[in-house]
């Protein structure tokens, strides 16, 4: 399925896509998308049976805002420097185990919502990644079908990265990743039954239209399983939690100075296959 | 005001802790203690009225649980390396400006509840810290006027961290900062009318009884006001987040050869001048 959010920002309804894209309303059914649904099978049941009924509501999708695609959001764990690609272009070696960093909930914004410059930003970059949402709690897993088995589903987000603010001000990365609007979020929840192989997907961002990043999770050092056990080693993760799984080659942060980096009036647009397409336009914080 | 919330995990309800240190029961004022309440000023003269007329119910306090003060806790910012004293047991020189990392509010915990030792940890550590609250949403603050403005409170944080995740096994410290039970808050919320000079409270810690840290938040190298000016550069602080504000010397990464870090079986105490006291045993995960 893919579950989505519409509305204005802070009252979105729970919607799906159906098979035929056609927007349908699941407010009826459950009261939000989130955590607490992800880990109830009898509700995502209802739900399951209320999409194959074709009966739910249509919703007329003109003009229709779309906000993050879960409620909730307990924390988001991100992998840095999971793409060989990515890796290289920084001149970083591949890392021995996976790198974690956080953005905080409070970040996501919806797909096509305004992403802000922070103030006095130069070096505002942008990444591409596939983000994992899990909708069983993780704790100290041996396998990767254990881990697998703790994902709900796969969602576009774009990482929006400050790397003054990331890598010359001192102290961890957190701190070029968690300006307001930096986790543009969705448009869908896509639940992994409709994801045959989460490392066989294609990912592309556009700035202005042209290609930045056109890469592929085949390409990620850490799998999607082997990064939610190795996760569970540390921290356990709670339904409604998200993992953003790190970005391929082609960031502003890899190319030739003078590096492009972002400004306000650009506009990026993101996708991953069947997961869905975002599009921000960047205004000044 | 003394702001706390008692019973069982996940079932807590509000209380405060009168002027004659008599436990008594909010929830007919306010439905919890958490940042909406804090933002909300109309609420809280309810509860200080309520607190005034000294008719407020009278709560068992005998073998009733305290849980974290604080509902719904937004994100955990952490200052590293913030105390003149910590800097130098750690080798480390003094930040030319605040380090940031963060902690997830899964982490958080009841002020006496069981800490765990994660699987496979040699490096448990200990760590004192004074919490700040945030009452009042903080974005590109200019003064420390503003950002005292913006704090609601304080309270007592263990910022319990595991120094060979934080620190050997690659990437950022949040590897360390974040497993489950790492962050016992409490046991009050004291409102920041009642903490005349945050740059003089006195903290403490025992492990087993002998004192470990012995410090004062006059050693910090950002203040209070000075942390929260510079985080709300680089993330808008919203109601009912909480900022960790380092922690001063003694902990067991600064001690000689054969560092003496937790295990199974060890019990901590700490305690900041006029926010109370915490106890915690540690059990392995």
């Amino acid at each position: 399925m893919k579950l989505l959010r519409v509305g204005t920002a802070g009252s979105e309804r729970p919607a799906l896509l159906d098979a035929e894209g056609i927007l349908r309303d699941l407010s009826g059914v459950v009261p939000d998308i989130d955590g607490a649904l992800l880990a109830d099978d009898a509700a995502l049941g209802r739900v399951r049976a209320a999409a194959g009924s074709g009966e739910l509501p249509v919703l007329d999708a003109d003009g229709l805002r779309v906000g993050p695609p879960l409620a909730r959001i307990g924390k988001i764990v991100c992998i840095g420097l999971n793409y060989h690609d990515h890796a290289r272009e920084t001149g970083a070696e591949p890392p021995a185990e996976p790198v974690i960093f956080f953005k905080a909930a409070d970040t996501v914004v919806g797909p096509d919502d305004t992403v802000l410059v922070p103030r006095g930003s130069v070096k505002t970059d942008w990444e591409v990644e596939l983000a994992v949402v899990i909708g069983r709690t993780a704790r100290y897993l041996e396998s990767h079908e254990e881990a697998l088995a703790r994902v709900a589903g796969y969602a576009v987000a774009h990482d929006v990265s400050e790397r003054e603010f990331q890598i010359e001000r001192g102290g961890t990365w957190d701190k070029g990743k968690n300006c307001e609007t930096f986790n543009p979020l969705g448009p869908w929840l896509v639940t992994a039954d409709e994801v045959s192989d989460p490392q066989d997907l294609s990912l592309k961002l556009w700035v202005n239209g042209e290609l930045k990043q056109d890469g592929t999770t085949a390409e990620q050092i850490f799998s999607v399983a082997e990064v939610v056990r190795y996760v569970s080693q540390f921290m356990t993760l709670y339904p409604g939690d998200v993992i953003n799984t790190g970005t391929p080659a082609g960031v502003a942060l890899g190319q030739p100075e003078p590096k492009p980096y972002l400004r306000a009036g650009d506009v990026v647009e993101l996708e991953i296959g069947g997961l869905g397409r975002q599009r921000q336009e960047f205004k000044p914080a």
